[in-house]
């Protein structure tokens, strides 16, 4: 015990010759924190200093089994549409292999980390036994699909969370509106219902339904409890309580006991010290027994310190092959629209922490390039030495705002906020026979920008002031989309200084767990990374996409709000013909 | 003279032992008509025997100066965007070689040719002197591109007929609404405005003004008259009238005698006898002095008597890279919706001609093969050994009516029929990371369809029936896309059974301008070439395309309609963005 203190740390360390209480009381400048960032194929370990946020070692570990979306591991048993699953064994070895391989790397004295933090995908789920273990890990149950980890990305719940969407309007139930109207078919909740239902004796066995993101964490500490964020997100945790037992009930005779039975826990908020690394994970990370371990986080929320978004009106935007928005605010607004959701220290401790996203961003691009541009395109980046995004985006870039004439929904994916409906799906107008691939590329980039801006919008128009726009993930390497968000939106671009920045902000969180900052402001202002306004809006540029942006928005509420229904129809009839 | 009369040709060729009298008094068995049919980029002989239609040699010539849209031939000048012109002579090097070598190819002794009939692109209109010279072969007006033919795809004179139509409409002039409210850019009067403005000496020295239709027959019998069809059709001659003075005069000071001085000539009908072969054009092409040329014709109208539609109620419609439809009736509707013409004897004298049509269609096809099919597909064609039309087309017809969930507007090249708007353009819906190239090419294919049954529509419920679809032209080789058309129409579909309907077709019009036929009603029955019915409606596939055409004519009528004019808006900021 008390290995884990920074002070113990310090104390052990005096050769340095540097006393504590520079940060917050402990000897920042000599020890380190590690973060570990729990993606949908691989886990990342970084070793970060805590005096300043430097990231001085980092190693990645693959998931043996990868996502299990055609067949089971173990079996072979083929799975049905739409399901992802995993296998917790695969995150104990990213325990096992990052972490020693990431702290080698640094070349940190191993006695000088001080902490532990991690960040997970969310909603991720599994079912255990009352001692952590996964019920895949049973004998009797290692053949059995709902046995195992339910992947962010497991979609065949939707019936499910139809159900529970349709019951809670209903009834009115009050915490339907912090979620934009629709809980996800890949929450908590429709998962759990499609366990329930599908698979009687695992959910019958089952002692905890778990967020991956705390299972980590118990299995790093020996201790289970809830993080705040994703009980709140994920779990639709509202003003201390859950959905409750009649409206459990309603939704299936003996699914009243869900959450009070294998849900319900004690609530850690963000950044706190859920307890020690204990002696078997010592021995797996090769990282002393007892330091601190902090309360399970999400991958985009975490982010958000890391790039120093922590106060009011900063809205991150994690960039990738989707985008989610995150924003602290002192402002509770019970109706902006299509949120993911808005929850009490979701993000930061004492703030409200609002979750908003689009679902298709850098894979609708990606979808593009695959499947949209000719061979032609295909040469000419070869000749160029470059890659066909790289080719594209420098075409682009010479395009003026309107040069196209084209105007798209980024709806390919469906809409997750403002409208929070997946029955949506993409439009382009104002093709000709003279469209070229590199204008529809623009014009893909920029209706994601507008999507960004009708969020935003959103949270205007319901009293959430919306002030800066940071930027992580990985498009931000995307200059051309940068500027292109910046004119569209208006606003200025601050830009994640980290490539890393989930495993950074869980090691934020981890030094603040373990006592060297005393909350994550501190810790953000200290060790969070950010190049202020990068890209600021162009005049003349910003003029032009209004213009633009009023013809997406028409477009958007058209075929969004119900004045045409023509993307439900055509959804549903390919599914009538496709099954038939 | 005379040997242009069948009758004589049969006296000079008693030694075959047939008597005249077997078709309308001529020896039709041992008689041809050659057929030329003036295309974009080529002319084509096609020599047919009278008696049944049989083609027995054809050959094709291009002609040399291609099209004109860059530059001018002969100084090098560039042109201004938009222009597309061509050489007069190249006309009649197509006398010179394509009509001897076809005559050749068939082995037909020249003597039994009894006629010649001409087929070509309209509105192609040309400046002449008195005597028919073009004024691009005088020495002074060589380097002046308003001197040369203005081809039926040169669209700079837009900016005149917006003027036309809105002065048009603002006095309420009667014979706008034959033309579906507007008169196109590509027609006569737009481009003699344009000509009028922009380079006043040339149209100074212009005595005639004429369609490259009635050019062609005055260069093989030195008579120049106007053919019944270019004259109603691109020259809005209503009821025996054109515009009157007046309106020209508001159209511009000096323009009033546009039509007494440069327009108005004796009209002739289609299959009237215009004159005799010249000695020259003998010499040109071989044929027999003194042989029956017949009225000029359209490519497209003279298909229909080759596929043998000269009924009420039957549509032919010429799919290539745009699609004609051309279709006789006994009753006079002034209001069906977005006609290109209704024309008193346009088509088949005696009968009222109606001309719709769809701007784009095979070149929507070609457009998304060549710069949206991604590598992989043309790999898997090569593999295949097909072509990536034929490859798409073979997966496309693997789909079920619905299967891949995405309707599309085929408006690439705007709207003729029934919207008349060319600022339209191209709109797709439904797409998402699924959708896969072969999906996008049925849609479009689809989309045609319903473009298609639109116009359909359009005439039955201003009361003309439509009994029948027969299809000519290049795409009629794609039998997917063949079902596609009877699924959406309902209507069974009759092919044409000759890859040279307006050669043909020309033929046809010769043979009756011979006396061989009394009129082109027994000529077609004798000589045309249909496969009835070969592909009919399937109840279940029709039963879904309702569904889908329900979405197209929801989508056709927003956007086509005035309730969002996003489409012209955007084209409005292209232009405007690129001009600055």
């Amino acid at each position: 015990m008390g290995q884990g203190n920074p002070f113990d740390v310090a104390g052990r360390d005096s050769a340095t010759g540097h006393a504590f209480g520079q940060s917050g009381g402990a000897d920042a400048e000599h020890a380190y924190a590690v973060g570990i960032d729990f993606g949908t194929l691989s886990g990342r370990a970084l070793i970060v200093r805590i005096s300043d946020g430097a990231e001085v070692g980092t190693a990645v570990h693959e998931y043996t089994h990868g996502v299990m979306d055609e067949t089971l591991a173990t079996s072979g048993a083929p799975l049905p549409p739409e399901w992802a699953l995993q296998v917790p064994s695969d995150y104990v070895d990213v325990l096992k292999n990052a972490v020693p391989k990431a702290l080698a790397a640094s070349g940190v004295p191993v006695e000088q980390v001080v902490g532990i933090g991690t960040a997970f995908t969310a909603c991720t789920v599994l079912p255990t036994a009352d001692d952590g273990t996964p019920l895949n890990e049973l004998e009797a149950f290692r053949d059995r699909p709902h046995a195992y980890v339910k992947l962010w990305r497991h979609h065949a719940a939707q019936p499910h969370a139809d159900r529970i969407n349709a019951l809670a309007h209903e009834r009115g139930e009050p915490w339907i509106n912090r979620y934009g109207g629709k809980l996800s078919s890949e929450w908590e909740f429709a998962k759990g219902l499609q366990l329930f239902e599908e698979d009687p004796e695992t959910y019958g066995r089952m002692d905890h339904w778990v967020e991956a993101a705390d299972w980590i964490v118990w299995q790093l500490t020996g201790v289970y409890v809830r993080n705040a964020c994703t009980a709140g997100y994920k779990a639709v945790r509202q003003d201390g309580q859950y959905p409750d037992e009649d409206f459990l009930s309603a939704l299936g005779s003996g699914f009243g006991g869900f959450v009070r039975d294998k849900v319900e826990r004690p609530i850690v908020d963000l950044g706190e010290r859920v307890g020690s690394l204990t002696a078997e994970a010592a021995g797996w990370t090769g990282l002393p027994q007892g330091i601190a371990v902090c309360a399970g986080n999400v991958d985009a929320h975490v982010t958000a310190p890391a790039a120093r978004v922590v106060e009011p009106g900063r809205m991150l935007a994690v960039m990738g092959t989707s985008t989610c928005h995150v924003m602290s605010s002192d402002v509770l607004a019970g109706d902006v629209p299509g949120m993911c959701g808005v929850v009490d220290g979701g993000i930061v401790p004492g703030l409200w922490g609002y979750e908003a996203g689009q679902s298709g961003v850098g894979d609708i691009f990606a979808w593009f390039v695959d499947h949209s541009v000719p061979p032609y395109v295909y040469d000419e980046a070869e000749r160029a030495g470059v890659g066909v995004h790289e080719l594209l985006t420098d075409q682009a870039s010479r395009l003026a705002v309107g040069e196209a004439g084209l105007v798209a929904l980024d709806w390919h994916s469906g809409n997750r906020s403002v409208l929070v409906d997946h029955e949506l799906s993409g439009l382009i107008v104002g093709t000709t026979l003279a469209t070229q691939p590199h204008e529809v590329y623009r014009t893909l980039l920029e209706a994601t920008a507008f999507g960004t801006r009708r969020i935003i919008a959103g949270f205007e128009d319901s009293g959430v002031p919306v002030n800066e726009l940071v930027i992580a993930g990985g498009l931000l390497k995307n200059e051309l989309l940068m500027q292109i968000y910046a004119d569209v939106t208006g606003k200025a671009l601050s830009i994640i200084d980290s490539e890393q920045g989930p495993a950074l902000g869980s090691a934020m969180h981890a030094a603040v767990a373990a006592g060297a900052y005393p909350d994550i402001h501190a810790a953000a202002h200290a060790m969070g990374k950010a190049r202020e306004a990068v890209y600021t809006p162009d005049e003349d540029a910003a003029a032009a996409y209004d213009e633009l942006y009023a013809e997406y928005e028409r477009l958007h509420d058209h075929f969004g709000q119900g004045e045409n229904n023509v993307m439900r129809r055509l959804k549903a009839m390919r599914r009538r013909v496709v099954s038939a």
